[in-house]
């Protein structure tokens, strides 16, 4: 499944779609110098070289443009590789790219260029990941955590546990060797040693998918309350925080995506619940109920609430939530709003409170603090945290596999037997490496990324 | 005006703006090679060589990229540039940029790389004014006058005249020297055959102001008529008929500018005046009088009746319109719908007519040839036409200035008095290809380009 033959080349564009200064175009494939230099004839055989040249079509010319040549193996696919960088319109954009269809090339299909790299052992599978979740990244720890498992910080973690693995397989099959003597050669203790040792390793990243995951896709934060608290307030006013925070020239994410806002370099999700309306007691209490169901899917609820409201109405509030929500495990902060006009104090209770006004900004900033700190220690460039949810179950599938090894060791089970379950677990970390990989999963895997890449 | 101190170092992101498989940020400047290796130290000295290498803030690992080396003065820019082919997410895109600047870096203006060449020589003005038409040409006759204009038809035929203007000159001068004697030396006939000559040259290229506008901008069409007619149906056959002809993969023009089509490689601009809705008669007269108003703008008038009204009700209805518009110059076009329900032979009068179903489809591509052919001739790669508003301002004056020569050659004024004239179309001349241009025209010509170019 490493290597193969790929007699076809693949033509796209690489670049964002839209009109533009320039343009780049991705050939790749074994006739990739010979199908460019049918427009372009002076593409150089010599490595990393780029010349200007004149895109013609035999009769017409088409553009002027820079044709860069890479050399298999020593391009991003591990093919011979030319880049033609055009004058960025639609027209001349699409015009190059069918005359390069129709000359022999063949449309790439979304990440074929990447499966391509992995394919030739560029890349392994955890790594073509990461470059999809790194042109998605949209935050500075979601960036951190791609750049580090492109630069394999993940496959050397994974590496180490597989090591672990073949050492905890020959000490078994040492003794399956010798199983017609019944005998237990391999010192248990050992052996529990590394079985322990790969318990905590993998036990760990299990556990900081939660937090890679909330990171990569971003922290989902319900802002819930009874109508007319000021959740609407609330949340423009974090959005606009975003932007005075951030500063995104290039167009922010609210552009694409609607309540979503980047804090301390972490991108928080919120979930509106806001605008549900009572008129009448029943549909109150169905609004309520979808609120209640937003906290349940959040990582972190802010409770809002009228800072002029009594306590005892905040506790029967309170009380209410906690009989339909499940608090454990999530960030739960109580919100005063309006303090500008109410500055009454109260006990703060078993909860975090903070006293707001979103309409004068008042402790904006700190909430902010809060909604960060919510997400622990930001990765830096070392961390390895799963982020993927195809990563996450495959790890399950090893922590399971490694409770079936512990419980053969402890109860005597012939080694054979316990070899199988190593094997199990050898199975999936090659799963997620790409050692061992369905068609159907490399399809999947790279059918999510944009054309071009 | 011609070469300038440039000691800053321009960058910006060159590729379409949002996210793809790879983006491209451009560094033009002196320092352009020094400013790139503070983030990815192995940048090439090397003219055109692409380097693989990492983008680093010294502590974090940004990217890994592709940085290409281009010297001055063989560079776009006439400038050392360096390409940095980075990950094309825009947390990346914005933070290689950010870093970029605060290493020393300024925020390249709209079009200041391409303002670069023109002042370093690379380009003349008509040449660079063409970089950004050939970036927003949407068709494939847009896209051919822009290229022929990028590599310098146009500024051949400018040179041409400006050779012409010289000689007239110098003949002129000829006898200035020896003015005192007041004796004409110069041979009238031959002064006569070159302003004939450039009046026929420039007074071409005046008139072919109006073909080059409507294909670069896109030929103004209104498709007007009484209500119920089936002017919407129409329109939407004709944008459909648009897709199906272009086919733009990378998405059609509509999702731009409504009512722009793209047929047999010119771009029409339907002026929708559907919507029209008549209640009441005084309604319905405001509704005529606007569409009239648009057919007055209109290069094409598209004039549609019901198939089933009678010849009085339409001679009726041209003579109204012809008393409101003046078709002069104008292609129109009567078009009867509704064939399908009403098969009633009509007299063709004397405007060309079409009978069509835009229902059912009928005829509707003898339509879109009739409107393809309403532009004459499509221009081939060796074409030039005026395209751009600032040409013809210059062209009519050198037009001005010629009558001025020629009625000065034929009443016997002193020849330095012709001279000044002379002067003055080749000030205008110069105005065109930036030999004489105020900062002031430098700003609005390259301020409508898009940054990164």
């Amino acid at each position: 499944m490493s290597l193969q033959n790929h007699p076809d080349t693949i033509v796209a564009v690489s670049t964002p779609q839209g009109t533009g200064g320039i343009a780049v175009i991705r050939i790749s494939g074994p006739d990739a110098l010979q199908l460019t230099r049918q427009y372009v004839d002076n593409v150089s055989d010599e490595p990393n070289k780029a010349v200007f040249g004149v895109f013609c079509d035999g009769t017409q010319m088409l553009d002027e443009v820079v044709a860069t040549t890479f050399r298999a193996p020593h391009s991003y696919t591990g093919e011979d590789v030319v880049e033609i960088s055009c004058h960025g319109s639609r027209y001349i954009q699409q015009a190059l790219l069918e005359l390069l269809i129709k000359g022999g090339g063949r449309y790439a299909a979304p990440g074929e260029f990447t499966q391509r790299a992995f394919l030739n052992g560029k890349l392994d599978l955890s790594q073509a990941e990461a470059v999809a979740d790194l042109i998605e990244s949209q935050s500075e720890s979601a960036h951190r955590l791609a750049i580090n498992q492109l630069r394999g910080g993940f496959s050397r973690k994974l590496k180490e546990i597989r090591d672990k693995f073949v050492e905890l397989t020959s000490l078994m099959e040492l003794e399956l060797d010798f199983s017609d003597e019944d005998v237990e050669f391999a010192d248990r203790t050992a052996l529990r040693n590394i079985v322990d040792y790969l318990d905590s390793e993998v036990g760990m990243l299990v556990e900081s998918f939660r937090k890679g995951n909330a990171i990569k896709n971003g922290v989902p934060v319900a802002i819930i309350g009874r109508p007319n608290v000021g959740k609407s307030t609330l949340l423009n006013v974090l959005l606009n925080e975003d932007r005075a925070i951030v500063s995104d020239k290039a167009g922010t994410t609210r552009d694409t995506v609607e309540d979503t806002a980047n804090i301390g370099g972490i991108m928080f999700r919120f979930i509106d619940t806001a605008g549900i309306r009572d008129s009448a007691d029943e549909v109150e209490t169905a609004g309520i109920a979808r609120s209640y169901k937003a906290a349940q899917m959040a990582q972190v609820v802010l409770y809002l609430i009228d800072a002029a409201q009594d306590e005892e109405a905040t506790a029967a509030e309170l009380s209410a939530l906690r009989s339909h929500v499940s608090l454990e495990g999530k960030t739960f902060i109580l919100v005063r709003n309006k303090v500008d006009l109410n500055h009454a104090p109260v006990a703060s209770g078993d909860v975090p409170m903070l006293d707001i006004s979103a309409k004068q900004g008042i402790h904006i900033e700190q909430l902010s603090r809060m909604l960060v700190d919510s997400v622990g220690l930001l990765p830096d460039a070392d961390t390895t945290l799963l982020t993927n949810v195809r990563h996450y179950e495959a790890m399950t599938h090893i922590i399971e596999a490694l409770s079936h090894v512990r419980e053969g060791l402890e109860n005597h089970v012939p080694a054979d037997l316990v070899v199988v379950d190593i094997r199990d677990a050898l199975y999936h970390l090659g799963q997620i490496t790409g050692q061992v990989t369905s068609d159907e999963v490399l399809g999947s895997i790279f059918g999510r990324f944009c054309i071009g890449k």
